[in-house]
Protein backbone atom coordinates (compact mmCIF):
# COMPACT_ATOMS: atom_id res chain seq x y z
CA UNK A 1 0.00 0.00 0.00
CA UNK A 2 1.50 3.22 -0.82
CA UNK A 3 0.95 6.22 1.10
CA UNK A 4 1.61 9.68 0.31
CA UNK A 5 2.16 12.53 2.46
CA UNK A 6 0.82 16.52 1.58
CA UNK A 7 2.72 18.70 3.29
CA UNK A 8 1.04 22.16 2.61
CA UNK A 9 3.65 25.13 3.63
CA UNK A 10 2.51 27.77 1.68
CA UNK A 11 1.04 30.33 3.45
CA UNK A 12 1.64 33.75 3.74
CA UNK A 13 1.82 34.39 7.75
CA UNK A 14 -0.29 37.33 8.45
CA UNK A 15 -1.05 36.51 11.38
CA UNK A 16 3.03 36.23 12.43
CA UNK A 17 3.94 40.00 12.51
CA UNK A 18 7.19 38.54 10.96
CA UNK A 19 8.29 39.61 7.66
CA UNK A 20 9.68 36.04 7.10
CA UNK A 21 6.74 33.21 6.42
CA UNK A 22 5.98 31.54 9.38
CA UNK A 23 7.08 28.07 7.65
CA UNK A 24 10.58 29.16 7.20
CA UNK A 25 11.30 30.71 11.04
CA UNK A 26 14.23 29.83 13.07
CA UNK A 27 13.48 27.60 15.89
CA UNK A 28 16.79 26.55 17.15
CA UNK A 29 19.04 26.60 14.62
CA UNK A 30 16.64 24.70 11.96
CA UNK A 31 13.45 26.17 9.99
CA UNK A 32 10.10 24.92 11.67
CA UNK A 33 9.75 23.14 9.02
CA UNK A 34 12.08 20.50 9.06
CA UNK A 35 10.71 19.70 12.27
CA UNK A 36 7.68 18.81 10.40
CA UNK A 37 9.36 16.96 7.27
CA UNK A 38 11.53 15.22 9.60
CA UNK A 39 9.14 13.04 11.33
CA UNK A 40 7.44 12.29 7.84
CA UNK A 41 10.62 11.16 6.93
CA UNK A 42 11.40 9.09 9.89
CA UNK A 43 7.36 7.79 10.11
CA UNK A 44 7.47 4.13 8.25
CA UNK A 45 4.38 4.36 7.03
CA UNK A 46 5.15 7.34 4.88
CA UNK A 47 6.27 6.31 1.26
CA UNK A 48 6.61 9.84 -0.46
CA UNK A 49 6.17 13.53 0.62
CA UNK A 50 4.80 16.11 -1.46
CA UNK A 51 6.40 19.32 -0.04
CA UNK A 52 4.26 22.78 -1.05
CA UNK A 53 5.85 25.92 -0.92
CA UNK A 54 5.51 29.50 -2.02
CA UNK A 55 6.82 29.64 -5.26
CA UNK A 56 10.19 32.08 -4.59
CA UNK A 57 10.88 29.27 -1.86
CA UNK A 58 11.39 26.68 -4.41
CA UNK A 59 14.73 26.95 -4.74
CA UNK A 60 16.02 27.39 -0.91
CA UNK A 61 13.54 24.26 -0.27
CA UNK A 62 15.19 21.64 -2.71
CA UNK A 63 18.62 22.27 -1.04
CA UNK A 64 17.29 22.36 2.09
CA UNK A 65 15.70 18.56 1.27
CA UNK A 66 19.31 17.58 0.11
CA UNK A 67 21.35 18.90 3.12
CA UNK A 68 18.54 17.02 5.37
CA UNK A 69 18.90 14.13 3.61
CA UNK A 70 14.71 13.96 3.38
CA UNK A 71 14.91 10.92 0.62
CA UNK A 72 10.83 10.71 0.59
CA UNK A 73 10.55 14.15 -0.67
CA UNK A 74 9.60 13.43 -4.45
CA UNK A 75 8.01 16.95 -5.48
CA UNK A 76 8.41 20.02 -4.25
CA UNK A 77 5.42 22.32 -5.85
CA UNK A 78 4.41 25.84 -5.32
CA UNK A 79 1.41 26.52 -3.38
CA UNK A 80 -1.51 28.86 -3.82
CA UNK A 81 -3.27 31.68 -2.24
CA UNK A 82 -5.44 29.43 0.04
CA UNK A 83 -4.76 26.46 0.96
CA UNK A 84 -7.14 24.41 -0.15
CA UNK A 85 -5.61 25.43 -3.41
CA UNK A 86 -1.74 24.21 -2.06
CA UNK A 87 -3.45 21.03 -1.48
CA UNK A 88 -4.89 20.84 -4.83
CA UNK A 89 -1.59 21.29 -6.17
CA UNK A 90 -0.06 18.98 -4.20
CA UNK A 91 -2.83 16.36 -4.86
CA UNK A 92 -2.03 16.55 -8.66
CA UNK A 93 1.38 15.45 -8.04
CA UNK A 94 0.97 12.29 -5.91
CA UNK A 95 2.66 9.02 -7.39
CA UNK A 96 0.23 7.04 -9.62
CA UNK A 97 0.45 3.97 -7.33
CA UNK A 98 -0.60 6.37 -4.24
CA UNK A 99 -3.72 4.98 -2.76
CA UNK A 100 -3.62 6.69 0.75
CA UNK A 101 -2.95 10.38 0.87
CA UNK A 102 -1.91 11.96 4.17
CA UNK A 103 -2.15 15.95 4.58
CA UNK A 104 -0.43 17.68 7.16
CA UNK A 105 -0.10 21.38 8.08
CA UNK A 106 3.40 22.59 7.81
CA UNK A 107 3.58 24.41 10.90
CA UNK A 108 2.56 21.80 13.17
CA UNK A 109 5.90 20.42 14.18
CA UNK A 110 5.21 18.47 16.93
CA UNK A 111 3.46 15.38 15.30
CA UNK A 112 4.49 12.52 16.44
CA UNK A 113 5.10 9.31 14.37
CA UNK A 114 3.23 7.04 16.57
CA UNK A 115 0.27 9.67 15.42
CA UNK A 116 0.95 9.66 11.96
CA UNK A 117 0.52 5.37 12.01
CA UNK A 118 -2.16 5.57 14.07
CA UNK A 119 -3.78 8.33 11.19
CA UNK A 120 -2.84 6.04 8.35
CA UNK A 121 -4.26 2.88 9.93
CA UNK A 122 -7.90 4.47 10.57
CA UNK A 123 -7.24 5.80 7.08
CA UNK A 124 -6.83 2.76 5.56
CA UNK A 125 -10.15 1.28 7.39
CA UNK A 126 -12.62 4.24 7.29
CA UNK A 127 -11.28 5.99 4.02
CA UNK A 128 -11.38 9.82 5.66
CA UNK A 129 -9.48 10.29 9.14
CA UNK A 130 -9.15 13.23 11.01
CA UNK A 131 -6.99 14.28 13.60
CA UNK A 132 -8.77 16.24 16.75
CA UNK A 133 -8.62 16.64 20.49
CA UNK A 134 -11.85 17.51 22.86
CA UNK A 135 -12.68 21.77 23.15
CA UNK A 136 -11.60 22.57 26.53
CA UNK A 137 -13.35 25.87 26.35
CA UNK A 138 -16.41 27.13 26.58
CA UNK A 139 -17.59 27.79 23.35
CA UNK A 140 -20.15 30.43 22.38
CA UNK A 141 -21.79 31.62 19.33
CA UNK A 142 -21.62 35.32 19.05
CA UNK A 143 -23.24 37.66 16.62
CA UNK A 144 -22.87 41.46 16.61
CA UNK A 145 -21.03 41.70 19.64
CA UNK A 146 -23.72 39.70 21.67
CA UNK A 147 -24.03 36.03 22.92
CA UNK A 148 -26.44 33.94 20.57
CA UNK A 149 -25.94 30.86 22.33
CA UNK A 150 -23.23 28.70 24.32
CA UNK A 151 -22.42 25.53 22.52
CA UNK A 152 -22.74 21.94 24.31
CA UNK A 153 -18.98 21.79 24.55
CA UNK A 154 -19.33 17.45 25.19
CA UNK A 155 -19.95 17.36 21.22
CA UNK A 156 -17.07 19.73 20.39
CA UNK A 157 -13.73 18.32 18.86
CA UNK A 158 -10.87 21.28 18.07
CA UNK A 159 -9.66 19.94 14.40
CA UNK A 160 -5.83 19.27 13.77
CA UNK A 161 -3.83 17.32 11.38
CA UNK A 162 -3.35 14.77 9.87
CA UNK A 163 -6.32 14.03 8.12
CA UNK A 164 -6.06 10.53 6.08
CA UNK A 165 -8.11 10.19 3.01
CA UNK A 166 -8.81 6.92 0.36
CA UNK A 167 -6.73 8.73 -2.98
CA UNK A 168 -9.79 8.66 -5.26
CA UNK A 169 -11.71 10.25 -2.00
CA UNK A 170 -9.91 12.94 -1.70
CA UNK A 171 -9.48 13.63 -5.54
CA UNK A 172 -13.29 13.81 -5.93
CA UNK A 173 -14.19 15.79 -3.28
CA UNK A 174 -11.69 18.56 -4.80
CA UNK A 175 -12.68 17.66 -8.48
CA UNK A 176 -16.50 19.00 -6.88
CA UNK A 177 -14.67 21.70 -5.24
CA UNK A 178 -15.24 24.78 -7.52
CA UNK A 179 -15.73 28.57 -5.98
CA UNK A 180 -15.89 27.46 -2.38
CA UNK A 181 -18.12 30.42 -0.51
CA UNK A 182 -17.24 29.52 2.75
CA UNK A 183 -13.66 29.54 3.59
CA UNK A 184 -12.70 26.17 3.72
CA UNK A 185 -9.96 25.32 7.16
CA UNK A 186 -9.58 21.85 6.12
CA UNK A 187 -9.74 18.92 4.28
CA UNK A 188 -12.19 16.58 5.81
CA UNK A 189 -15.10 19.49 4.88
CA UNK A 190 -14.70 18.66 1.59
CA UNK A 191 -14.99 15.04 1.54
CA UNK A 192 -18.09 15.73 4.63
CA UNK A 193 -19.22 17.34 1.74
CA UNK A 194 -19.75 14.47 -0.23
CA UNK A 195 -21.94 12.82 2.48
CA UNK A 196 -18.94 10.59 2.60
CA UNK A 197 -18.57 10.01 6.85
CA UNK A 198 -15.26 11.07 8.71
CA UNK A 199 -13.89 9.37 10.84
CA UNK A 200 -11.99 11.59 14.17
CA UNK A 201 -9.09 9.79 16.04
CA UNK A 202 -8.01 11.46 19.03
CA UNK A 203 -4.45 13.44 18.73
CA UNK A 204 -2.42 15.78 21.15
CA UNK A 205 -2.83 19.08 22.59
CA UNK A 206 0.81 19.64 21.82
CA UNK A 207 -0.02 19.10 17.99
CA UNK A 208 -0.64 23.03 18.13
CA UNK A 209 -0.33 24.53 14.69
CA UNK A 210 2.15 27.38 14.89
CA UNK A 211 0.25 30.74 14.26
CA UNK A 212 1.15 33.43 16.43
CA UNK A 213 4.47 34.61 18.03
CA UNK A 214 2.68 32.85 21.31
CA UNK A 215 2.85 29.96 19.26
CA UNK A 216 6.03 30.11 18.68
CA UNK A 217 6.98 31.23 22.40
CA UNK A 218 5.79 27.54 22.95
CA UNK A 219 7.45 25.55 20.42
CA UNK A 220 10.49 27.17 22.03
CA UNK A 221 9.74 26.12 25.14
CA UNK A 222 9.08 22.56 24.11
CA UNK A 223 12.75 22.70 22.32
CA UNK A 224 14.89 24.01 24.76
CA UNK A 225 13.29 20.74 27.25
CA UNK A 226 13.98 18.53 24.10
CA UNK A 227 10.14 18.01 23.87
CA UNK A 228 10.80 17.75 20.29
CA UNK B 1 -19.66 52.19 43.03
CA UNK B 2 -18.17 49.44 44.77
CA UNK B 3 -16.60 47.04 42.16
CA UNK B 4 -16.24 42.91 44.41
CA UNK B 5 -13.74 40.08 42.47
CA UNK B 6 -15.14 36.66 43.07
CA UNK B 7 -12.18 34.64 42.17
CA UNK B 8 -12.60 30.44 42.56
CA UNK B 9 -9.64 28.70 42.96
CA UNK B 10 -11.13 25.13 44.46
CA UNK B 11 -10.39 22.77 41.65
CA UNK B 12 -9.34 19.34 42.41
CA UNK B 13 -7.32 19.76 39.33
CA UNK B 14 -7.70 15.82 38.00
CA UNK B 15 -6.02 17.00 34.61
CA UNK B 16 -3.31 18.23 35.87
CA UNK B 17 -1.46 14.55 37.18
CA UNK B 18 0.05 15.85 40.21
CA UNK B 19 -1.06 15.58 43.76
CA UNK B 20 -1.11 19.11 44.63
CA UNK B 21 -4.59 21.28 43.51
CA UNK B 22 -2.79 23.45 39.79
CA UNK B 23 -3.73 26.50 41.84
CA UNK B 24 -1.21 26.30 44.28
CA UNK B 25 1.44 24.71 41.84
CA UNK B 26 4.74 26.15 42.38
CA UNK B 27 5.39 28.50 39.58
CA UNK B 28 8.61 30.68 39.88
CA UNK B 29 8.66 30.65 43.82
CA UNK B 30 5.34 31.19 44.39
CA UNK B 31 2.00 29.01 43.82
CA UNK B 32 0.43 29.96 40.45
CA UNK B 33 -2.75 31.73 41.80
CA UNK B 34 -0.51 34.44 43.69
CA UNK B 35 0.07 36.00 40.32
CA UNK B 36 -3.66 35.82 39.62
CA UNK B 37 -4.39 37.59 43.00
CA UNK B 38 -1.50 40.05 42.33
CA UNK B 39 -3.34 41.24 39.13
CA UNK B 40 -6.75 42.23 41.41
CA UNK B 41 -5.17 43.31 43.89
CA UNK B 42 -2.95 46.56 41.72
CA UNK B 43 -5.92 46.90 39.64
CA UNK B 44 -7.72 49.97 40.35
CA UNK B 45 -11.42 49.36 39.58
CA UNK B 46 -11.62 46.42 41.48
CA UNK B 47 -12.98 47.04 45.58
CA UNK B 48 -12.52 43.58 47.24
CA UNK B 49 -11.69 40.53 46.33
CA UNK B 50 -13.64 37.30 47.32
CA UNK B 51 -11.33 34.14 47.29
CA UNK B 52 -12.46 30.56 47.15
CA UNK B 53 -10.38 28.09 47.74
CA UNK B 54 -10.94 23.75 49.09
CA UNK B 55 -11.59 24.09 52.74
CA UNK B 56 -8.27 22.40 54.05
CA UNK B 57 -6.42 25.14 52.14
CA UNK B 58 -8.08 28.20 54.38
CA UNK B 59 -5.41 28.29 57.39
CA UNK B 60 -2.82 28.38 54.36
CA UNK B 61 -4.46 31.08 52.28
CA UNK B 62 -5.24 33.36 55.01
CA UNK B 63 -1.14 32.78 55.70
CA UNK B 64 -0.36 34.03 51.92
CA UNK B 65 -2.84 36.63 51.73
CA UNK B 66 -1.68 38.70 54.90
CA UNK B 67 2.51 38.10 53.93
CA UNK B 68 2.01 39.21 50.27
CA UNK B 69 -0.15 42.13 51.42
CA UNK B 70 -3.15 41.32 49.69
CA UNK B 71 -5.26 43.74 51.19
CA UNK B 72 -8.31 43.52 49.12
CA UNK B 73 -9.23 39.72 49.97
CA UNK B 74 -11.91 40.31 52.42
CA UNK B 75 -12.98 36.65 52.51
CA UNK B 76 -11.54 33.94 52.29
CA UNK B 77 -14.63 31.06 52.02
CA UNK B 78 -14.23 26.95 51.49
CA UNK B 79 -15.79 25.92 47.60
CA UNK B 80 -18.06 23.26 46.66
CA UNK B 81 -17.60 20.49 44.39
CA UNK B 82 -18.49 22.02 41.42
CA UNK B 83 -17.13 25.77 40.27
CA UNK B 84 -20.60 26.67 40.16
CA UNK B 85 -21.06 26.25 43.79
CA UNK B 86 -17.46 27.52 44.51
CA UNK B 87 -18.97 30.61 42.64
CA UNK B 88 -22.56 30.52 44.61
CA UNK B 89 -20.39 30.41 47.64
CA UNK B 90 -18.25 33.30 47.16
CA UNK B 91 -21.47 35.32 45.87
CA UNK B 92 -23.15 35.26 48.92
CA UNK B 93 -20.19 37.23 50.92
CA UNK B 94 -19.50 39.82 48.58
CA UNK B 95 -19.91 43.47 50.34
CA UNK B 96 -23.53 44.66 50.74
CA UNK B 97 -22.71 47.80 48.71
CA UNK B 98 -21.71 45.76 45.85
CA UNK B 99 -23.36 46.80 42.66
CA UNK B 100 -20.77 45.43 40.25
CA UNK B 101 -19.05 41.29 40.56
CA UNK B 102 -16.00 40.07 38.54
CA UNK B 103 -15.75 36.56 38.46
CA UNK B 104 -12.17 35.19 37.42
CA UNK B 105 -10.78 31.93 37.28
CA UNK B 106 -7.92 31.59 40.02
CA UNK B 107 -5.77 29.71 37.10
CA UNK B 108 -6.12 32.13 34.61
CA UNK B 109 -2.99 34.40 36.04
CA UNK B 110 -2.09 35.91 32.96
CA UNK B 111 -4.67 38.32 32.74
CA UNK B 112 -3.49 42.12 32.04
CA UNK B 113 -4.89 45.14 34.67
CA UNK B 114 -6.18 46.50 31.44
CA UNK B 115 -8.48 44.00 30.57
CA UNK B 116 -9.81 43.91 34.31
CA UNK B 117 -10.91 47.63 33.81
CA UNK B 118 -11.67 47.40 30.39
CA UNK B 119 -13.85 44.32 31.79
CA UNK B 120 -15.63 46.22 34.43
CA UNK B 121 -16.07 49.13 32.49
CA UNK B 122 -18.05 46.85 29.85
CA UNK B 123 -20.08 45.44 32.88
CA UNK B 124 -21.11 48.69 34.03
CA UNK B 125 -22.52 49.76 30.88
CA UNK B 126 -24.23 46.21 29.51
CA UNK B 127 -25.17 44.79 32.81
CA UNK B 128 -23.39 41.03 31.67
CA UNK B 129 -19.97 40.77 29.83
CA UNK B 130 -17.70 37.95 28.89
CA UNK B 131 -13.92 38.38 28.19
CA UNK B 132 -13.39 36.40 24.80
CA UNK B 133 -10.82 35.67 21.73
CA UNK B 134 -12.16 34.36 18.25
CA UNK B 135 -11.72 30.60 18.00
CA UNK B 136 -8.51 29.88 15.78
CA UNK B 137 -9.17 25.68 15.07
CA UNK B 138 -11.70 24.09 13.22
CA UNK B 139 -14.32 23.02 15.16
CA UNK B 140 -16.64 19.54 14.39
CA UNK B 141 -19.41 18.67 15.94
CA UNK B 142 -18.93 14.71 16.99
CA UNK B 143 -20.99 12.34 17.69
CA UNK B 144 -20.06 8.25 18.19
CA UNK B 145 -16.34 9.08 16.98
CA UNK B 146 -17.92 10.39 13.71
CA UNK B 147 -17.74 13.97 12.03
CA UNK B 148 -21.54 15.34 12.62
CA UNK B 149 -20.90 18.83 10.87
CA UNK B 150 -18.50 21.45 10.83
CA UNK B 151 -19.60 24.66 12.76
CA UNK B 152 -19.05 28.31 10.90
CA UNK B 153 -16.13 29.27 12.77
CA UNK B 154 -16.73 32.96 11.78
CA UNK B 155 -19.11 32.86 14.93
CA UNK B 156 -17.12 31.12 17.21
CA UNK B 157 -15.75 32.70 20.21
CA UNK B 158 -13.47 30.76 23.13
CA UNK B 159 -14.64 32.00 26.42
CA UNK B 160 -12.67 33.43 29.12
CA UNK B 161 -12.54 35.26 32.54
CA UNK B 162 -13.03 38.40 33.16
CA UNK B 163 -16.89 37.34 33.77
CA UNK B 164 -18.79 40.84 34.75
CA UNK B 165 -22.02 41.47 35.90
CA UNK B 166 -24.24 43.46 37.81
CA UNK B 167 -24.26 41.90 41.44
CA UNK B 168 -28.14 41.09 41.60
CA UNK B 169 -28.39 39.94 38.00
CA UNK B 170 -25.97 37.50 39.15
CA UNK B 171 -27.71 36.60 42.30
CA UNK B 172 -30.73 36.61 40.09
CA UNK B 173 -28.95 33.49 38.39
CA UNK B 174 -27.80 31.69 40.82
CA UNK B 175 -31.14 31.79 42.50
CA UNK B 176 -33.01 29.94 39.55
CA UNK B 177 -30.10 27.26 39.07
CA UNK B 178 -31.68 24.39 41.08
CA UNK B 179 -29.79 21.30 39.61
CA UNK B 180 -28.31 22.25 36.58
CA UNK B 181 -28.61 18.78 33.82
CA UNK B 182 -25.88 20.13 32.12
CA UNK B 183 -22.60 21.04 33.44
CA UNK B 184 -22.39 24.85 33.86
CA UNK B 185 -18.87 25.74 32.56
CA UNK B 186 -19.28 29.70 32.67
CA UNK B 187 -21.27 32.16 34.64
CA UNK B 188 -22.29 33.84 31.77
CA UNK B 189 -24.50 30.63 30.47
CA UNK B 190 -26.81 30.80 34.04
CA UNK B 191 -27.67 34.40 33.12
CA UNK B 192 -28.00 34.13 29.21
CA UNK B 193 -30.63 31.48 30.92
CA UNK B 194 -32.59 34.47 31.99
CA UNK B 195 -32.71 35.72 28.56
CA UNK B 196 -30.48 38.70 29.41
CA UNK B 197 -28.21 39.67 26.97
CA UNK B 198 -24.40 38.84 27.42
CA UNK B 199 -21.61 41.59 25.88
CA UNK B 200 -18.27 39.61 24.50
CA UNK B 201 -15.54 41.87 24.98
CA UNK B 202 -12.20 40.60 23.10
CA UNK B 203 -9.48 39.00 25.68
CA UNK B 204 -6.29 38.22 25.24
CA UNK B 205 -4.80 34.74 23.50
CA UNK B 206 -2.17 34.00 26.54
CA UNK B 207 -5.13 34.76 28.73
CA UNK B 208 -4.63 31.07 29.34
CA UNK B 209 -6.86 28.68 32.14
CA UNK B 210 -4.36 26.53 33.39
CA UNK B 211 -5.24 22.91 33.36
CA UNK B 212 -2.74 20.56 32.33
CA UNK B 213 1.10 20.23 32.47
CA UNK B 214 1.22 21.34 28.89
CA UNK B 215 -0.34 24.97 30.05
CA UNK B 216 2.18 24.65 33.17
CA UNK B 217 5.23 24.78 30.92
CA UNK B 218 3.84 27.53 28.71
CA UNK B 219 3.14 29.32 32.66
CA UNK B 220 6.76 28.72 33.42
CA UNK B 221 8.12 30.46 29.90
CA UNK B 222 5.87 33.32 29.90
CA UNK B 223 7.32 33.69 33.48
CA UNK B 224 10.64 32.97 32.76
CA UNK B 225 10.63 35.86 30.21
CA UNK B 226 8.76 38.13 32.51
CA UNK B 227 5.99 38.35 30.16
CA UNK B 228 3.88 38.50 33.63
Amino acid sequence: LFVSAIIPAAGKGQRFGSRLNKQFIDLGGKPLLYYTLRQFQIADVINEIILVVPENWLPEMTILAEACQFSKITQIVAGGNERFQSVANGLAKIDRQSEIVVVHDGVRPFISTELIAKSVQAGIEYQAVALAVPVKDTIKVVQQGLVEKTLDRSVLWAIQTPQVFQAELLREAYARLSRPTVSITDDATLVEALGHPVKIIEGDYRNIKITSPDDYHLAEFYLSRKII
